[in-house]
């Protein structure tokens, strides 16, 4: 992509920047990766503007991966996509992250980018046996 | 469910820990759910025996939520579903751990609970503005 994407994960919590950490054991050092996290206590202006605060310190197309569809980091990942034209994912798994970070300098477009992500999203949620079956199936 | 279903989130890193407590920020404390972090310089024996011994510390079912499809915390799973007949998942994220917490108690039974979690991890991985355009469509 001739622009670079910073990937944002919004969520209740702490567990974004745990996320991180943890694709990063996997895939090494992410760059223009960063969580925002809704702790206690955090009023929903402080959360936006924390989150836009980063939004604005970085380059190019932004990719928001929040935690839950109807939680207050998705709908203030939707406020700040109406202003940034964000694409805004909800579900973030381990998989959606790592694809991101992949992908995202080969993706065609952030768009692109997202659709790939959600379908890896999707595909990761799976049970194993099931999956030995199937390939039982085709063996 | 006549048993209690003990649910284990395995996973690279910490994220798993902050993951329940983003939950617990949601729905309020949770009982019976542990997860298993693989941290830098934790063998795979090591990985196993920890997550076997709080197996044995539960009662009833066991529900085990991986992060990643192939990765050693998955791995690790599922030998341990061999010995206990534990039901295993992978691409945990927020949804998928609210809804286990949320209907481990009502499910009839661990099978049931398990395909419940993972229809709701699938669906719950998707983007907000096409959720709203079918919506539309709908109204």
């Amino acid at each position: 992509m001739s622009e670079p994407v910073f990937i944002m994960i919004m969520n209740h919590g702490r567990f974004g920047e745990e996320l991180i950490a943890s694709a990063e054991l996997i895939v090494g050092t992410l760059e223009q990766v960063e969580a925002v996290s809704l702790t206690a206590g955090t009023s929903i202006e402080e959360y936006y503007e924390k989150a836009e605060a980063l939004i604005q310190a970085s380059r190019g197309k932004v990719l928001i991966l929040t935690d839950l569809f109807g939680g207050t980091p998705c709908n203030v990942a939707m406020m700040l996509r109406e202003k940034y034209n964000a694409k805004v994912l909800c579900g973030v798994n381990l998989p959606m992250l790592i694809e991101a970070a992949n992908l995202r300098d080969t993706a065609g477009c952030v768009e692109e980018l997202a659709e790939a992500v959600l379908d890896t999203g999707r595909a990761g949620v799976l049970e194993p046996s099931a999956e030995a079956e199937e390939e039982e199936d085709w063996a």
